[in-house]
């Protein structure tokens, strides 16, 4: 299945500069997996290969690798060859947003994760609530904490679609939720080259900005209730989870080990980051309590509006306590850094005027009816499915590796995008499988991908009789 | 001077807590800095005082202490006393951006840096451009480079404001100045605990950026001609300085360090960050060539519209080479870090009608004419003033650093707020004196205060006859 790479290698390495030529090969390798000239899946030379063409010392080739794989480019230094194993960053030249799909043939359905149900965004609001902004009055010193109004939009937000109570003081405005877990490493809550842990799979882009600001990540094992708080690895000062819907298996974390979980972070003084990961997407079944509602002493509760409205805005919050609240705040004073006011604004006045509910409503019922649609149509077909009533994506579980390969293969011969469980470790996969998104499928195309997804998945992953 | 620090000091120790108590001491310290209880300039007591206080040991005080320290809190631990030294970054209870000058007295005169002329931002133009911004469709997956339109924007202004000609693929949004200093060192441009030389003065907020992601920060010592490329320590990754206008002493780079400077990067492999202050503000003097006009290959050049519109905004552009962009997108898909698309895409609608364009001609003749009202005010009365006929503020050199605390004491009982050159040093202060920034304040304050102004410094400052 490897893609011939010959094309995309040869590198040409600068002798003469006082870069080592280990670093120089890195960033050749790195710009072309950047540029989309190398992509997920290749099969790299091995560093004995890649050595004598390029006529360096296999050392160099194998530092070179090294640091790829630390940066997650590549994956399986070790036996049976070097793959590729990260999605194209958007190369530098251009690319629309909607390049994908604009350029590749109309037969392609995309049921990767990560996008909102943007067509979903009724028009007529958005665009309200940018006119509405035009009043803004231009600041004249950055806004460290958010707007004001802002705070207030998302203590009310907190308190009405999450149960959670809030104080706007507590609540500050974020780019985001990994900026956000990265913002807290940098802010210098963990200590220089503290551990912390993240659900295994879990959310890699934490994972990556944790490790960006020098933090070494632990795994924390899960299963289908989320996050087992008695396995979290002792000694970490902070832990990482998704309890409303495990990202990506799609549980939601049990009462029991909700309460476990933030007493042992009490008595052993870890911080405690909860992921609000599809927090406002539940359908059926009775919320549980936040962990920040628990434990307001000790849980950092992150949440966006990336995938309830579109990552255009460019926000999310979190509600820390005082002490997490001031050393991210000082960390902003001392780095000149700060969330964008802009798109800030645009959620207010979108919350305002009743858009943001209607908006909520209107895509929990068709995400539901989504979700309804898909995993009838697996299970009676004998798919097995995990994952609670909840989200935007179901997870079908496959016996191995090779299965999980097989599958993401196979259904992009047909035209179907699919997202392999591979690529949510962060160290060597545990779990196989494929997770199958909805958001950016409506439900006659998902209804006609039913049959192709059966005969994928038929014969690897069927119910226990 | 020293304010009475005893209420602010009843520090609650939880012996109990694993946190270790230097570092409970820290954070409570931390915490009513950033709330305002401590103040800029408020003596605290010395470590053995504050340990005899709170019934721990020595140790423990003086760990809290060197860890405020390290993080820019707290100055002088040795000998003469420790003081308070950071503006509390906007406590955490909401605090709106206008608080300063709406609860203080109206004859207070800001006269300190750092905000853009936001007065003089034409409203039906502000408002024109988000009515406009309405119609952007929302995005389905960040956009990590930028939109695309806002590349086009960037080139176009760098084109046409700045004499640079950039490739759009060369343009990178970002998220401010300092964020992309920050940005820079997180996707792994430098190696870890890699040494950057910045201008000493300089700027603080990106030798803070750069702290932030484990860096160390060498000083890069300047004179009026702007940094001094001979005198950048040997062995450095990269160089951070801002030739157009130096911050905060205000000259411009000649031209043979310029080139000086480019040709000493391309020989060490050295990364020249150019921070574009004030770029847009020249006035009657000629534009030397950028050093990212100079330099593509080695030259990041950095910009921000937080100075010329608002920090509403929350947006700034990179221009950087290939291998550069390419490690900075990367570092984006890892983290999942992007800049927020909302402002940018509120500045393609302000250029596209030739709005910004106007604002910048307003804006440029509004400054010249502020700054040569205090310019003229000054020498002719015998005040020495430095910089070029440029940007936002001029500083007026003082002997020592009594004078320089004197003058800002004595401006502040008489309701005008300074800026001292302390602030602007990451060592030991090796230049004196006050900066005056004409931003904030119309031409009738300005003229007003000069009298002021000029019995505060003569007597310190005065022109070599």
């Amino acid at each position: 299945m490897a893609r011939d790479t010959s094309t995309a290698l040869p590198v040409r390495l600068d002798r003469a500069s006082p870069t080592p030529l280990a670093v120089q090969l890195a960033d050749a390798l790195r710009a072309r997996a950047a540029s989309g000239q190398l992509r997920s899946g290749d099969r790299l030379p091995s560093t004995r290969a890649l050595a004598a063409r390029l006529r360096v010392s296999r050392t160099v080739a194998a530092a070179a690798y090294e640091q790829l794989h630390a940066e997650g480019w590549i994956a399986g230094r070790h036996g049976s060859g070097t793959y590729v194993t990260t999605t194209p960053p958007g190369a530098l030249p251009a690319r629309p947003p909607r390049s994908r799909r604009e350029t590749s043939n109309d037969n392609v359905i995309d049921l990767t994760l990560g996008s909102p149900w943007a067509d979903g965004l009724d028009r007529a609001a958005w665009r309200r609530a940018w006119r509405a902004s035009a009043d803004v009055v231009p600041l004249l010193r950055p806004q460290r904490t958010g707007l004001p109004e802002f705070r207030t939009t998302v203590a009310e937000h907190l308190l009405r679609h999450r149960g959670l109570v809030a104080a706007e003081d507590s609540v500050l405005a974020t780019s985001g939720t990994s900026a956000a877990a990265g913002e807290l490493a940098a802010a210098g809550l963990f200590g220089d080259g503290a551990t912390v842990a993240v659900e295994e799979p879990g959310y890699q882009r934490a994972v990556g900005a944790l490790r960006a600001c020098g933090i070494r990540v632990l795994p924390a094992p899960v299963d289908d209730g989320g996050l087992i708080p008695d396995a979290v690895p002792a000694g970490v000062r902070a832990v990482y989870c998704s309890p409303s819907h495990q990202y990506p298996l799609g549980g939601r974390m049990i009462a029991s080990r909700r309460v476990a979980l933030v007493e042992r972070a009490r008595a052993e003084g870890m911080l405690v980051i909860e992921d609000d990961y599809d927090g406002e997407l539940r359908y059926d079944v009775a919320p549980l309590p936040l962990l920040a509602a628990l434990a307001p002493d000790v849980v950092v509760h992150l949440g966006t509006t990336s995938k309830i409205l579109t990552p255009t805005l460019g926000i999310g919050w979190m509600v820390a306590p005082p002490s997490v609240g001031s050393a991210v705040l000082a960390h902003r004073e001392r780095t000149g850094t700060n969330p964008a006011a802009a798109g800030q604004r645009v959620l207010v006045e979108l919350a305002r005027n009743g858009d943001l509910a209607r908006h909520l409503r209107k895509l929990r019922r068709e995400l539901a009816a989504r979700r309804a649609l898909l995993v009838d149509g697996l299970t009676e077909a004998g798919v097995r499915v995990l994952g609670d009533d909840a989200g935007a994506h179901v997870v079908v579980p496959l016996p191995s590796a090779e299965a999980e390969r097989a599958v993401l293969a196979a259904a992009a011969r047909r035209g179907i995008w699919l997202d392999g469980l591979r690529r949510h470790h962060a160290g060597k996969p545990g779990r196989y499988g494929v997770a199958v998104g909805y958001t950016s499928c409506a439900r006659p195309t998902l209804r006609a991908a039913l049959g192709t997804l059966v005969s994928l998945f038929q014969g690897y992953s069927t119910h226990p009789v």
